[in-house]
């Protein structure tokens, strides 16, 4: 049973693996494990391969699938236990319980997120949320992440394009410190940041990369990483499950058209998404608003450089940035 | 001029390089940046190819360098200047001012910082310890962090062995996260946290890779990545340019002992080494303690998996990483 250990020092849980015992000689080499064509466990026809599917869109039933998501055949957390909490010493720990799931994209190898038709992406972000809305029944977690990985250089190990929702007993210690600024922004103006962001966005325009009538795409104004670009709603909406139907098509054509105009900007690049979205105590919150956030993960000489833990330099203006991408064909 | 802006969200500051605009087309392909041999500006014989030097270890006046420090020729902040801290709508920022230096750590392109013996690895700790203890004096900067990437998997461009300085006027956010946390431990227990870490892992020995007189090293409870080691003073000293000379040594045999484990064991990882020590205005602190993280950089299919921001699973207890470098020849 893998654990979640927490640091003292800056409050971060972290799942301590416990699985099975390594030995430093399995870290020796960078192991094949990208898996290609007719071996690929994500494509149409595989189905077997993966655990049983907990969400698939059809158009009917035995129609083929379009969005398929299971349970991850190695899972960084199990979804079997109680979580006893507990102390040891002056640290804090509990069971490794958590739900860890792939969302696969697309039932062909060779599709990218960027590359689908809009209903196509809105069939992964109707996923998204779905998914979210069952779990949240679940009174042993407190927050889910979904988190994409495009590219070796963002760390995906499957060249299949897909996602992945962890569902913690605890939120990221990320969003933890978000919720912590927001909530004293919130203390102190009576509005939402996230609001006051959109509408300072909205009017300065010249970090927008993207705008329609519900979402807004543009590149931070203290982005960590060159291209960085973070997408949100107009509307104040704190959990991404209360996203309606008009506006997951809103989302997913604002998605896809950042994610193509990156890939015509810098050739194909390697990015995370990451969803931002309240715990669920938090869903009805005065001072939070989900978002996306896109990082393209660009070669290391040519790009930002973390500084150590925290310290960000990043050679690309937001405007800069925004600007290209503004220009870029979609 | 670089800026510093401030992610309003988390506080984070960030450097914004506005030295010379961009193309999206610098960033398609991965640019040679790795100088050998005789080409290498940190070698002996060629120390007119940087900044003239601000520090530097010698026998006596004109006996050959073994440690040297120079500003980065390419520095991500610039040291001339006034901060001019202002707003932009709900947004903060400065200039970009700071010092960036370079500390050589021989003039030997081969040697690294393991492979060197203990009294040139004292040389490196000292020299640290002189430029904090000269940047101080500089109103302007508020905090110190000196960072060491070895390996190109760790961020290193420059393969001689080489550690960075960066002086800013605004403590790095995981400093002043650690400092917030740790300050609210402090009030709740009136006890340094770090010492109380200390004595847990005294005790408790399973997470121990080395110790000595004034220093240990130990795998953290919750460590985000496999082989991860921290190491600290055994006592209280808030600022590392309090530790006096027999402190300094004791620390140059602990980390040579660690890295060269490190060595061993993982067959020569790229690693980062991060010091984090308190702020200038918290150097007398009773709850912040200097240490030092070591984060080896293993390929990513074997190895920790950072979960969007901020959710590490790491696949190596700390207790099995601390036994294995234990059993690891030095």
């Amino acid at each position: 049973m893998p654990e979640l250990r927490k640091d003292p020092i800056i409050g971060r849980w972290v799942v301590i693996g416990t699985e099975r015992p390594r030995r430093p000689s399995d870290f020796h080499t960078r192991r094949p494990s990208r898996r290609r064509g007719a071996t690929c466990m994500f494509c149409a026809g595989h189905e077997a391969e993966t655990p049983p599917e907990v969400l698939a869109s059809r158009d009917g039933p035995g129609s083929p699938w379009r969005v398929r998501v299971v349970p991850n055949k190695f899972p960084a957390l199990r979804i079997e236990g109680d979580l006893e909490r507990r102390g040891h010493g002056l640290y804090d720990l509990m069971n490794g319980i958590g739900a860890h799931e792939v969302i696969v994209e697309s039932p062909r190898h060779e599709d990218t997120l960027a590359s689908l038709p809009v209903a196509a992406v809105e069939d992964v972000v109707r996923a998204w949320r779905d998914r979210i809305v069952d779990l949240k029944r679940d009174q042993r977690f407190r927050s889910i992440v979904i988190f994409k990985a495009h590219g070796a250089a963002a760390g995906a190990t499957i060249l299949h394009a897909h996602s992945q929702l962890l569902a913690t007993p605890t939120p990221p210690q990320r969003l933890a410190d978000e919720l912590h600024h927001a909530r004293a922004y919130h203390d102190y103006r009576e509005r939402c940041l996230f609001c006051d962001m959109v509408n300072q966005e909205t009017e300065e325009q010249s970090r927008v990369v993207l705008e329609t009538e519900h979402t807004i795409a543009f590149a931070p104004f203290a982005a960590r990483f060159p291209f960085e670009v973070w997408v949100l709603p107009r509307r104040h909406v704190p959990a991404f499950e209360s996203t309606g139907a008009v506006e997951q098509r809103d989302l997913a054509r604002v998605l896809r058209g950042v994610l193509r105009r990156l890939d015509a900007a810098l050739a194909d690049p390697a990015y995370n998404v990451l969803l931002h979205t309240a715990p669920f105590a938090d869903g009805e919150s005065p001072f939070y608003h989900w978002h996306l956030e896109i990082t393209p993960r660009l070669p290391a000489a040519a790009a930002s450089f973390e500084w150590g833990s925290g310290f960000h330099v990043n050679p690309v203006p937001p405007e800069d940035a925004a600007r290209f991408l503004r220009d870029a064909p979609e």
